[in-house]
């Protein structure tokens, strides 16, 4: 299932338009390179249509958002939305001001997305207000103890806003309002590099570009990739190494990655 | 005195709000997760007290500023004074330009500082007018020969503002008003890649989050801290490495420090 | 030929403004390092004059542009035509959107340039209404096959703007409107980073920063000192390395560059 998500990224190269924050904007361009697509970056509500006409896929994160981005966002997202294409969003932050909040409720009544992805506190920001919440407690991981509650918030909120929801953690949850799936791969060490999940926001997008009728899986194959590099970036770790190298090593694993080794390497099941 | 202020960076994680410059901002986000603590980025105006709420330390950056930015850190700083959060300026090209003159004196009447961090020249840039100049000549780097009057330039800087001073190069100062250090770590590879000081910058913040009550030894804690991890990194350098590689090295070193390792390496003195 | 242009930019280390986008400012700045020079970062419309005027060269990059900055670059390019500081202009994305179409036009009317770099669509886009266009079809690389017209294409462009022109691909072209150089150095692998470009534009300002009067030569010797670090870069690739571990390869490659290197490895002929 995983393998031909993979190779068509690799095959059709997609053009990927990520309006994202300066953290890790450049994080972000190399590891959409590395997976196989190509990254456009581009801000100006001058050109957004223009952009998203010539890519394949639209990536939003509202990291470091401001208000000229905001409004050159919603526009790109409607246009996308009106084209056909792809949408992905990444809700950095969401909760952590009354602008965010706001911005939030605006990109969410104005644009459709295919993907949706966070952590368990950014997805359950968002939820809050749109579905009735019920047993997801304040912590802030997806835990065996919480993991069926965060599923049937992942599904209704799916249902609600018609996206793929992606809640990333030490376990990562993909679903829709039908389907969820349990993915354990990954590193405690990628949350000691800023922009990890950017950058699997920025996978998602080029995944989910090529796979328009399957977002569902082409998430679940993103999602496992992500979480598979961020484990053999942690066996390439030697003495001296720290943060620095294995952001390097985590972008080196996904160009190196191959969808036989996805395949037999992915730990993900449905729940 | 240094092992306290490291440990407890690592045991508190504080949530340090940054609002600096897009050069090197992947670069200070990634060694304040190094150094043990959070990072938050965010500029927007209309949610600077916000995330200066729920962050446990702010540190300005001027590199790269605009009108907008400007405005939206005058509101963070002041927020953060309210709240009795530390506050660290770092005034990146000082004197550069009328425009950045005129900010300085903006953020400087506007906003108390914890720590004021930059090189001899924009230690210089911002003294001038507000304290008697004397002595500093108009070399670039403090030096055996300026340290005596360098030390009194931080001081005098120090009684003005209120500020913790630490003026970086070959050696470095930390003062305030009263006391003195000269810090001895560091490399000369440094100044081979940009930001390092932006980084010390970010560390600083951290630092003094943890240690309101003693601002000056935090300083030292972090300046010996990023100059050792400076020395580790040339330690580590290959033939075929050059600049690049220094950086990755430098904070991975961070990322690595531990606080006896810095008690021992340290060398640093009161003046 | 070459050997002395590098040698001028470590001697007189050029200060390199930047107006650039966020995407690869970083590596930007950070090869400028890498090759001798200092970079400086500012897009204020409020100092851009004052900061061109501390420099000794200016690159406008249009990557990632906005309203409110190429109201900067208009100022700041047009202060250094008056200061008689030579000008690099990177067309990133020219011809992607109206908006960047007609700030071209803007930049090229207002501006004189010493320098234009881009690859051959972005070019052609420059080209596009100034020249007449003849046999370069729309292939996106200069190969064997449309060399003849490419080179033709790039002396026609040079004569309309005064600037050399750089086509960079598998084999680049440098051209004046009499004399064009084609190099060969480079690596496949360095269309698999973000910001090579970029980073050559900012290498070529620092080299027309000390030789002024000869930029033709300090451009061809620029992108074959890139080149060679791309060819450096490749040989020290391990299996589990990637894009990422690639990119820092090239930055050091600059760092280490020698004159003599250079010389040896360059691979350049006049056409």
């Amino acid at each position: 299932m995983l393998k031909d998500k993979m190779d068509a990224v690799r095959k059709k190269a997609p053009l990927v338009h990520n309006m994202t924050n300066y953290v890790t904007i450049n994080d972000c361009a190399n590891i959409t390179l590395a997976c196989g697509a190509s990254p456009i970056m581009a801000e100006a509500i001058e050109e957004a249509e223009d952009i998203v006409s010539l890519a394949d896929g639209l990536n939003l994160n509202m990291g470091m958002l401001t208000v000229n981005k905001l409004a050159a966002m919603l526009q790109a997202g409607q246009k996308a939305n009106c084209l056909g294409k792809p949408v992905v969003l990444d809700p950095v932050g969401a909760g952590a001001s009354s602008f965010r909040k706001q911005s939030l409720e605006q990109l969410l009544s104005s644009v459709r997305f295919s993907v949706i992805r966070g952590n368990l506190s950014e997805i359950r920001a968002i939820a809050s207000g749109m579905v009735e919440e019920k047993g997801v407690d304040s912590t802030r991981q997806v835990t065996e103890q919480n993991l069926k509650d965060a599923v049937s918030l992942a599904k209704r909120l799916s249902q609600k806003t018609g996206a793929v929801i992606v809640i990333s953690g030490a376990m990562d949850i993909v679903a829709d309002d039908e389907k969820a799936y349990v993915v354990h791969n990954g590193s405690a060490l990628m949350s000691k590099v800023t922009g990890t999940g950017c950058m699997l926001s920025s996978v998602l997008a080029a995944y989910v570009s090529v796979k328009k009728d399957s977002p569902l899986e082409a998430a679940v194959s993103a999602v496992c990739a992500m979480g598979l590099c961020g484990e053999i970036a942690e066996q390439r770790m030697r003495t001296e190494d720290g943060n620095a190298s294995y952001r390097m090593y985590l972008i080196d694993a996904m160009y190196n990655m191959d969808g036989n080794v996805l395949e037999k390497g992915a730990r993900y099941e449905m729940y």
